[in-house]
This record gives structure tokens, C-alpha cells and sequence, in this order.
């Protein structure tokens, strides 16, 4: 469907001008000096520019344009596109600016823009975009004055600036683009149709991606998922912290989720993170080379310090170091010096020349415990970098290397490009790369689970929402505990008392010992009130009834008080905490922590946004820390992870059924060697709509 | 002392050779083709090598020589050290290898080279090293066949081929350095050696480190700790963790200690540490020309993308973003467009021009609250690079900039370089090296504190030790309670009963429940075999006695008994750990964490080498994550940190009294809001030595 934006015959440039340092100039120079269809101009008020015959408008070209690049003042934008429409091009740029990121009224004329285009089935990239580059139909739709050189990676960026500092950068460092799409502010193609796009496109290999925020999180995971099973996309995501994300929404229009949200999600679609620049190139870099990591990392070094530091990294960012098989230790004895290191890493010495060097690269590479190699080569007087290249280019795995130096190694740096081996400087940047490598590795082989589907009773989950809301209530306390129930969560047994006698028969029935809580949409923080009363043995029930009562009373006279909780105290168990915050972007952000102190004071909390596979449930809970003390510590049986697993995936289904719940809270949950129950509930609804 | 060695007037090169290639070659050609002062070849074979005149021997030069560099084969290496020693020279560099590091032979010549050195008083800088650089001097000792260019930074490397990694690199990025010494195996100067000396060298400003281990670890702490209080010591230290800990022994003679070891002894002693070798150069470069940030970091950008980047990472790295005065916010609203961001960030917009930037930027630098600038420019048509410059290092408080790009940026970098502004593409990488500044201006500024000696009595300690050595048992146990209250730590009240009566007496006098456990050398896992009983009543002492001594004879028929520890149950307090083991280059390698699942299952401990200072302690306690359980949360009183700072104080000087303990654990310690005391304790002593 974007294949003519990317592949048009015809281009017109809507806003063209003669006048040197304008944008409509840029763009057009940009444009005609290298592509090879058809080119026009358009602008009343010239016949002619930059050599190119020159139309008062869009209407008045009488041959097809394909695409349309749009540099007009924003106001005569929504003019241009209807004629646009009207003449029947389907693919637009708006390189101009002054919409949604310039407030309310500008927010109007975008939505007025997006309309135009629904009507007309246009895609328009933009509006306040830089524009789009496919250096493969020597196409250059931007205003940067420059042009990258053709590579296999696409870029996609939310900011424009951005990507003229990384073609300024690139051409410097020769690194190759295939497509480059400034995003703007998104108002119909955003990064997931052209990811969508890009999936199927012969000429990219990698997706690189630099985001403030997206605009659908639930199609941004499922077109991620789809399209990272096919090729790698790296992303940078920027206004991550509470001062980035103060940044980003003064700065565009987007609405910067928090980063929980954003990590889970990338987590889910098997999207690679980059946290800095250096990395969204490096890893973008590596994996249009290499896209995965079987086995052991092996190192060949002619010096022991760099040798060590990548032995070091390989260990910090969760590779494994190779275990040589006998046979290899054999051979690498024979051909190198004594004093030279035959065990992982490698180590030929100072005084090794390339022969040496690239014998025992070669040597290591057919190890069958080797997954890819790390070649380290500091310039000595006796190595001869192209030949070790040689060597290194010869090798079936995959392998980057670490040729550290400047001017001298720039000639094999190159050879090694053209052979798509990655040079890195930094031992530590050439792992961490290798690691971005192994994290695809895995994630494309997984195949995505669909989430299982409960039998549950959704009606009682509805009206206890519109019996809230018909008192007004936002929060919905332990009264609500049977919407657990409903979605068939084990609750600790419970009955709700109105009178006192009713708590004793309540309790006599479930069991003592009992706690005791009065449910009141009033009373919120109840322990502080004194309204909960836990331990309650068979001869206080009665008194504790009065007295929780009376303090509700004394607390707030005209509190609406529905009764008192009866609850059978459960001992023992390990406490957990499942919980839900809907999140703007993404939806229901689930959440799974240790209860207690590791999730107040450590933090110690894992998340992923519903809907969650079985798969992606027992994740969240494995990546707490304190997993550890569900598995069993000191000797202790380990708790029931299966159990917590089926209450993490009826929460989600919960969530996804009931949009009106904002947040929930299940806290505590007990688990137990066999089984779990929930003890506690609390949910935030959403009053604003109508019962 | 080392001040001829790096400004000699005179330079004998021994080993000398006219043929092309050979170390003896390169390192001559080095010198003559830079060094102004005379410079004499030393090898029988010739009289004349590159046109210097050559001596059969050093003895044979009829003038002074304040430099040897010696370059022929070790076997021969002792002799020409024997004939320096007697003509008087008394520095030297000893490129040679095949000392320690090629094993048994070897170490035994190294000894006998440093007893040369002893003897005549040489300073030696080596063996097997690459040689010493002093751009300054335009001296060039190495056989790298090019130099660096000048600059302001000293590097000290324990890798020679690290070193001319660094020095090709530093050719093509104009990284300047003072001088460089291959440290080599460190048979006489280490680094702490040259960091003294570097210390009062005006031509030096940072000291950049790249270590693979210590010689003497309380000597760098001690060195290191007085050097940075000067200038910047940067250090980058490989061999970290397991896997690389095993290739750095297999690499050099030198013993790799453990990094948590290196880590404390770092922080304790203010030098900079640097994880990457980016990191090396990127904060080794910023301290190099800023060396403090009192305040806030207010950052100046033409694209919000970036800006964001850099305030995400403002977060990230500890940094604190400025909260502008009203009056800068009203300059800034004066003078720029309706749509730039005059909040921190300030994003002056992607039309901007220099001329906006610069104005802005004037204006958040004359902000009382900004404590550094990072200014961040991406390449849009109408940025002015050189212009944007002058703007720039007009500014008065320290500034970094991000001018994003490639060529187009270069002039631009390199005039900002003349005025010590270091620049970065990656805002992140800007950042994270003004974290770096803010770490090292701050332990600038601390004093050092004494650590405090309390009264103690070690007659106690030395018997206990002894007593053990007798009995030849390593460990020490419960019964060793005595060795914390001889250096003045509480200790829950005990006795030791040799029958059931006296532990009915002991328990009556210190009063019930009591916990009661074998003491016995013989059996270390008391709990696994029953020997330990808690919440002992009144009545089950004797019983309970019993049972423990039949337990334990049972387990082992002829284990040593000593009796029954009868000691009060401590109700309520949070457990703490205190611990030491001895490190084999740090010495006493203090611990402190929270007790329990917090350090088995978190790991979240801290360290710090003794002796240690009252801040010291209390940084220790604050460092950990589980401090804020210690503070108190959900409403408790905060515990007593001051009592624990003092057991650590005097665990501290308890380790440094007693080498013969290699490591302690005082595990449990229970800590109240006033006061705290030991519980258990367990020491391991050396056996080696005599009593």
C-alpha cells in the first residue's frame, strides 16, 4: 500500500520556490538531483523553477504524480491536500509545520488534514516532518541538505532534528540507510504502517526506530510482535524519566507513557531496546549482519588487557564465554607459542603476526561449542591488519572484531565492512552488541502464545461498577472481592455482616480466627480509623462488631456504612501482589510483585500489558528478584507459581473486560504450596460515564 | 624523585640495532627523531647506530647518562642493570619480557633485577612494558612507532598494547596527553610510584588509569586518596568478574583481587571509575577541563528530541535538572518565539539560528541555580556552527556541548576544543561524563577523616586465637562471643555451662526464654544436627541440655565438647550483618547488610576496606537498598544507626589488630531504636603460623 510513497514515478513539490535557502527550494534541488522520474513544481507564481516547469496547482499538472511533498504555510495545507485528493495522488508529504504542536488550534486544522486524507484515502506522512528519504529510488523527499549513503537499515524517527545530525553523522562513518521517514506529528501514517511496510521491504534488513511516544499501544505491540518475527527492529525511546517525559510533552503533541509501560511492551514484542544513541546504531548496526547467537562467545586477542575487559562484558551483560572442546585446546597448543593463553580468552601475544593471529581465529571458529567470535587486535609493529582481515573475513560464524585504533586500522575496518563485519574500538560496545544479538535471537524463534480464555461471570463484575457509580464511589474496596470471585480467583472465605449477630454466624461458619473490617465507600484508609480489627477471636466478634462501628461513626457521623467484613485470618503463606494500572497508550499494565517490603521499599515489581500469555505470566513473576523466595529458601518447599500465573491471567482478562476499571490492587494474595487466595481488593473505577 | 626519569638531559638505549624493525631499532629512531638532549646506542656489535654514536656497554659512555632504556634479551638484562647501577644511572626502562610473567624462571630473574634496583637505587620502569612517553619533553621511550599528540593528561597503563591502541586512536581524535608509562610487571615503580610523582607535574591534569590489579593495596588506597585530592585519578579496572578474573591470571603474573575489593577501595579513596574504555577517555577528557558542578544542569537544544534524551539522562546519572529563576524565565520568553520550550529543557526550536541559541544559552548560564550547561545543536540549515561556537565559549560556567553530526560539525568541535569544551553526538554520553564531574568535585572537597581507636583488650583476642591454633581448628565459633566483647560490642547476655545445673544457673541469672547451642570445634553445622535450641523455658533447661550434648555425640562419638552456650532470646529489632574478610591486596574487606533474606536471596551489601572513618560506617549502612527498612517504614521509629556505625568502627580496628583473622562474621546483629547486640559470631583464623 506504501509502495508508491516510497517508489513514486512522479514527484510534485507543492510549494517550490526560486529563492535559495527556503525549504521549497531544498526540497526540490534535493529532489531533482538525483531522482529519475518525473519531477514538477508547483507555485502560482512562477513558471519555472530550478529548471523544472512550474503549475499553479496540483490540478494543473496534466500528467499522474504519484506523490506530493507539501511545504506550504500550514494554513493553505488543507487547500493543497483537497486538490491533491481531487487529482487523485494518494501520497503525501507535509513538510510544513504549525499543527498539533502549536496547541489547540493547530490540533483543528490537523484533525481537518486527517480527514481530507480519509476521504481521499491518502497517506500523508507528517505534517512538521523533515520528509522521507529511500536512497534505493535515489529519492531524497527532505530538507537536509545532504543524503545518506544506501544501506540495508531503515530509520524511522519522531523527531526530524535527529535525523539530520545521524545523516550529518552518517556519512562520516559510512553507515548505509535504506529508508529514512521523519514521522511528524503522525496525523495518518505512523510508525506502525510504515513498520508494517518496511516488514516485506527486499531492501531493509533492520528497523531503526527513535520514538517519543505512539499513538495506538495495543496495534504498536501487535504489529511489533508480527514484524520483529520477520526482522529486527531497534528502538530508541526517549522521555523515559519524570524530567524527560516533562520534556516531551512540552515538546509534541504525543503524550509520553510512562516507561514501565513502554519496557513491558517492547519486552512482549520482541522489539530490541537501545538506551543511548551509540546503541540504537551499534545494535541496529550488528543486527543487519548477524541476527543470532547459538552457542558460546569466543575470544582471539594478540593482548591480555582488551582480552580481559571482553571477558569481563561477556559475563556482565549475560553471555556465556565458549568451553574450547579438547580437540581445540590441542590444535591451539600446537600452533602458538608457549607462553601464549590456549583457553577462552585466547591470547597470541604481543608479538604475534596476523598469521598467528588469524590461525588461531580459524581454529577457535570450528569449535562446535563457539556461536560467534570476538577478534581483538591492538596494533603492534608485527600485525598486518589486512591481512588478519583475511583471516576474519574467512570465518563461517559470526564474528565482529575489536581492530583498535585509528587511522592505521581504517583500511581494514572498511574490507571488514564490506564483508558485513562489525569494527567496534571498545571491547565492552562489541558484547553488549553480541547481547542485543542473542536477545533477538531468542525472541524471533518464540512462537506468541494467544492467552487463555475463563469461563467467568462478567455480570457481577457490571454491577458492582454501576452500584458504584450510582453512589458515586471511584473506589470500590473489599466489598468488591466478589469480582475476584466472579473471575473465578480463590478468595479467602468471607461473609458480610449487618448486624452483630449476623458476624457471629458469619464467623462461626468460616472459621476463627476471623478479621473484621467495616465496608463504607466513605471510609478509605480503614486500619487508620481504627475500623480493622484482625485476630479476632470466637468471644470478641460481637464487641469488635460494636466497636468498629462505633469508631466508623465517630470517625465520619453521616459515613455510609454497608456493614462489616467478616474474614477467616489465613496464616502462613507468602504474600504476593497482583495489580493493574490502565496505562494511556498501552492499556492495562499488569503487575506482579513480592508483597510487603519488597515492593514498598525495593521496588522489587515486574510488568507486562494484558493480555498476558501463560508464558508471559510466569516471566513476570520470574523476573522479580524475590522470585527466589516463591522458589524456597533455606530449605522451604517452593510455593505454587502455578497458581499465581492462573490469577495473573484472570486479572488480564479481567482488565480487558472491563475497561472502566482504571486500576486494581489484589494485596495481599497468599500463596501456599498448593494454591493461593487473595485476602484484600481494592479498584479505581471510571465515573465519568454514564451508568 | 622521577623527575630525571621523565626530563632526562641524557639517553642510552641498550640494545640498540640498525635493523629495520627490531624493538631495539624503533625505540632508538623514536628518541633521535624528537629529543633535543644527547642520546647515546649501547651494543658491542656496532659504533655507530642511526648515526648516534654506540658504546660497546654502558660503563663505556664517557658521560653522564640519566636514562637507560634496555631492549636485549632478558638473560642479558641483569648484566646491563649491574653496569647502570655502576656508572651512576639511576633510571631505567626495561622493555624487555621474559620476567614474571612467563613463569617460575622468570619471576626468580625479576627478583633478582629489583635487588639490582635496591642496591644502586635505580628507579625502574617495567620490565616487559612498552616503554614511557613525555610529549612534553618530546620524548618518546617507547617502540610504538608513532606519538601521541601533546595534551594535559598523563595515562599509566598495565597493558602496553592497550597502549598503542590509545596512542593510534588518539592521532585521529587529537586527544592530547603529558606523559605515558607501560607499567609492565612493576618490578620497582607501580602506579602509585608514578601517581605521586604525577600529582605535582604541571604539565599533568588528570591521571588516567588502566589497571589489571594493584602491587600493594593499602598503598594505592593511601596514594590514590591524596593524589585526587589534587587532580583527577580516572581508573578503569579489567578483570572484574569471574570470567574476566580467570583470563586476567592466565595473562599477567598479577593477582587479580576481587572487585568488590576494587570498588570500595575506588569510592573510599575518590578516584574515578570508569567502566568502558569510553568512559576512560570521555571522563578522563571532561576532568580534564571541568572539575566541579555545584548546581543544577540547565540544557539549551534546537531539537526537543535530544533534549529529551539528555534531560532522561540528567535522571538516570543522579544529576539534578535546574529549576530556573522567574527572571531567566521572563529573559528566555522576551527572546524567543511563541513556541520554544523556555522551561529546562530549553528547546529554542528547529528554525533557530545561532544567534537564538547563543542568546539563550547566555541567558540559562546567568542563572544563580545553573550549575553547568550541555548545548546541544543538531545540523538544520540554518545552525551556524562556528557562529553557535562563539556563543559558546563566551559562556563563564562550565558547558559541554552535543553538536550532532559529522564533517559538518568538525571545525566547529576542534575551535570548542581550543577553548576546553568537550563536545559529544551523544547527550547521554554528555551526561553521563558531567556525573562523572559531579562524583569527583564532591570527594574533592571532603577531608579526610581519622578513623577513631577505641580501648580495647587485645590480651583476650590473642588467647582465643592461640587457644584455637593449639587445638589446630580454623574456626572459631559462638564461643568466640568473648573476642567482640574484649573490643567493646554488646553482646545478648550467655554463659557457658559445662553441666545442665550451671545452665539452669546461667539461664535463671540472665533470664528467660533462653536459646541454647553446643560449642564444639569439632561440629560446625550446629542447627543441621540439633545442637541448637530456642525459646528454651525454665523448665526445659536441663532437659534440653541433655539433649544437646546426646545430639551431638551421637553425630560425631568423639567430637570435642566444651559445653552448652546458654544465652537470652532477644525479642523484636531488625537483624543486621557485620563481616570482614581479609582481601589478599586491600587487607580487611569490611561488609555490611541487612540480615537474613536480604543478603542471601538481595545480595544488598556494601563494602568498604579498613580502617574505616565514622562516615565512612555511616555510608556503608546508607549504601545499602534495605537502609530504608532501618529508617523505619509503615509508621516505625528509625533503629539505632549511630550503634551500628560503632560496632563497624571497631570491627574495623579488631581487623587491622588481628592479620591472623582472614574473616568474621558477627551475624546476627539485632539493632533497636537505641542500641543494638551481637547474637552469633564466627571467625576464621590462619593456621599456618606458629602460636
Amino acid at each position: 500500500m506504501l509502495d508508491k510513497l516510497f517508489n513514486p514515478q512522479s514527484v510534485a513539490v507543492v510549494g517550490a520556490t526560486p529563492k535559495e535557502g527556503k525549504v521549497g527550494h531544498i526540497v526540490l534541488k534535493n529532489i531533482i538531483s538525483q531522482f529519475t522520474g518525473e519531477v514538477y513544481a508547483v507555485n502560482p507564481s512562477y513558471t519555472e523553477v530550478l529548471g523544472v516547469k512550474c503549475y499553479p496547482s496540483v490540478l494543473d499538472i496534466p500528467y499522474e504524480v504519484d506523490l506530493a511533498v507539501i511545504v506550504v504555510p500550514a494554513r493553505a495545507v488543507l487547500d493543497v491536500l483537497e486538490q491533491c485528493g481531487k487529482k487523485g495522488v494518494h501520497n503525501v508529504v507535509v513538510i510544513s509545520a504549525g499543527f498539533k504542536e502549536t496547541g489547540r488550534e493547530g490540533a483543528l486544522l490537523e484533525a481537518k488534514l486527517t480527514e481530507i486524507c480519509r476521504k481521499y484515502g491518502i497517506n500523508l506522512v507528517g505534517p512538521n516532518c523533515l520528509g522521507m528519504i529511500n536512497t534505493h529510488a535515489q529519492l531524497n523527499a527532505t530538507f537536509s541538505k545532504i543524503t545518506p549513503p544506501k544501506g540495508n537499515i531503515a530509520f524511522l524517527s519522531q523527531s526530524g532534528a535527529f535525523i539530520l545530525a545521524v545523516i550529518d553523522w552518517a556519512i562520516s562513518s559510512n553507515f548505509g540507510f535504506s529508508k529514512i521517514v521523519s514521522l511528524g506529528n503522525k496525523a495518518v501514517l505512523d510508525e506502525c504502517d510504515f513498520m508494517e511496510y518496511l516488514a516485506s521491504d527486499d531492501e531493509t534488513d533492520v528497523i531503526m526506530l527513535y520514538l517519543e511516544g505512539v499513538r495506538d499501544g495495543r496495534r504498536f505491540i501487535e504489529v511489533a510482535r508480527r514484524v520483529s518475527r520477520k526482522k529486527p527492529v531497534v528502538v530508541m525511546k526517549s522521555g523515559r524519566t519524570e524530567a524527560g517525559a516533562r520534556a516531551a510533552s512540552s515538546h509534541t503533541g504525543s503524550l509520553a507513557g510512562s516507561f514501565a509501560a513502554f519496557k513491558a511492551a517492547f519486552q512482549q514484542c520482541g522489539v530490541v531496546q537501545a538506551d543511548t544513541i551509540e546503541e540504537l546504531f551499534d545494535f541496529s548496526l550488528i543486527l543487519s549482519n548477524i541476527q543470532n547467537i547459538e552457542k558460546g562467545i569466543a575470544i582471539v586477542t594478540n593482548s591480555g588487557g582488551p582480552g580481559v575487559m571482553a571477558a569481563d562484558a561477556v559475563e556482565t551483560f549475560g553471555l556465556e564465554l565458549a568451553r574450547f572442546e579438547r580437540e581445540t585446546i590441542e590444535k591451539l597448543k600446537r600452533a602458538l607459542p608457549p607462553e601464549a593463553s590456549i583457553y577462552n580468552p585466547v591470547d597470541v601475544i604481543g608479538d604475534a603476526d596476523a598469521d598467528r593471529f588469524g590461525i588461531a581465529a580459524r581454529i577457535i571458529s570450528e569449535d562446535r561449542n563457539v556461536g560467534a567470535i570476538i577478534a581483538i587486535l591492538t596494533p603492534t609493529a608485527r600485525i598486518d591488519f589486512e591481512k588478519a582481515t583475511d583471516y576474519v573475513t574467512g570465518i563461517s560464524k559470526p564474528v565482529v572484531t575489536c581492530f583498535m585504533g585509528g587511522e592505521s586500522v581504517l583500511p581494514a575496518v572498511e574490507k571488514l565492512k564490506k564483508h558485513r563485519i562489525v569494527n567496534f574500538f571498545d571491547p565492552v560496545r562489541a558484547v553488549k552488541s553480541l547481547s542485543a544479538v542473542k536477545t533477538y535471537g531468542k525472541t524471533k524463534k518464540e512462537t506468541y502464545q494467544e492467552s487463555a480464555q475463563f469461563e467467568v461471570d462478567k455480570e457481577v463484575v457490571r454491577d458492582i461498577i454501576n452500584e458504584a457509580r450510582k453512589r458515586g464511589a471511584k473506589i470500590v474496596g473489599v466489598e468488591g472481592l466478589r469480582v475476584l470471585e466472579a473471575y473465578g480467583i480463590n478468595v479467602a472465605p468471607y461473609g458480610l455482616a449487618r448486624t452483630a449477630d449476623e458476624a457471629v454466624e458469619i464467623a462461626d461458619r468460616i472459621g476463627y480466627p476471623v478479621a473484621m473490617k467495616v465496608v463504607s465507600p466513605d471510609i478509605i484508609h480503614k486500619s487508620d480509623v481504627g475500623c480493622v480489627k484482625l485476630n479476632v477471636g470466637k468471644d470478641e466478634v460481637k464487641r469488635t462488631f460494636f466497636e468498629i462501628i462505633t469508631r466508623a461513626e465517630n470517625y465520619m457521623s453521616n459515613a455510609r456504612i454497608d456493614g462489616v467484613l467478616v474474614q477467616r485470618m489465613i496464616e502462613g503463606g507468602k504474600e504476593v501482589i497482583v495489580g493493574m494500572k490502565r496505562d494511556p497508550q498501552f492499556g492495562p499494565l499488569l503487575m506482579f510483585g513480592m508483597g510487603g517490603i519488597y515492593v514498598e521499599v525495593f521496588k522489587d515489581v515486574s510488568f507486562r500489558i494484558a493480555p498476558i500469555s501463560k508464558k508471559d505470566a510466569l516471566g513476570m513473576i520470574k523476573s522479580v528478584k524475590a522470585y527466589k523466595i516463591l522458589k524456597g529458601v533455606r530449605g522451604e518447599k517452593m510455593s505454587d507459581i502455578e497458581s499465581i500465573v492462573d490469577v495473573l491471567l484472570r486479572i488480564s482478562q479481567l482488565s480487558l473486560d472491563f475497561p472502566d476499571i482504571l486500576e486494581m490492587d489484589v494485596n495481599p494474595i497468599k500463596v501456599f504450596e498448593k494454591g493461593c487466595c487473595a485476602i484484600d481488593f481494592r479498584m479505581v473505577i471510571d465515573t465519568s460515564k454514564e451508568v
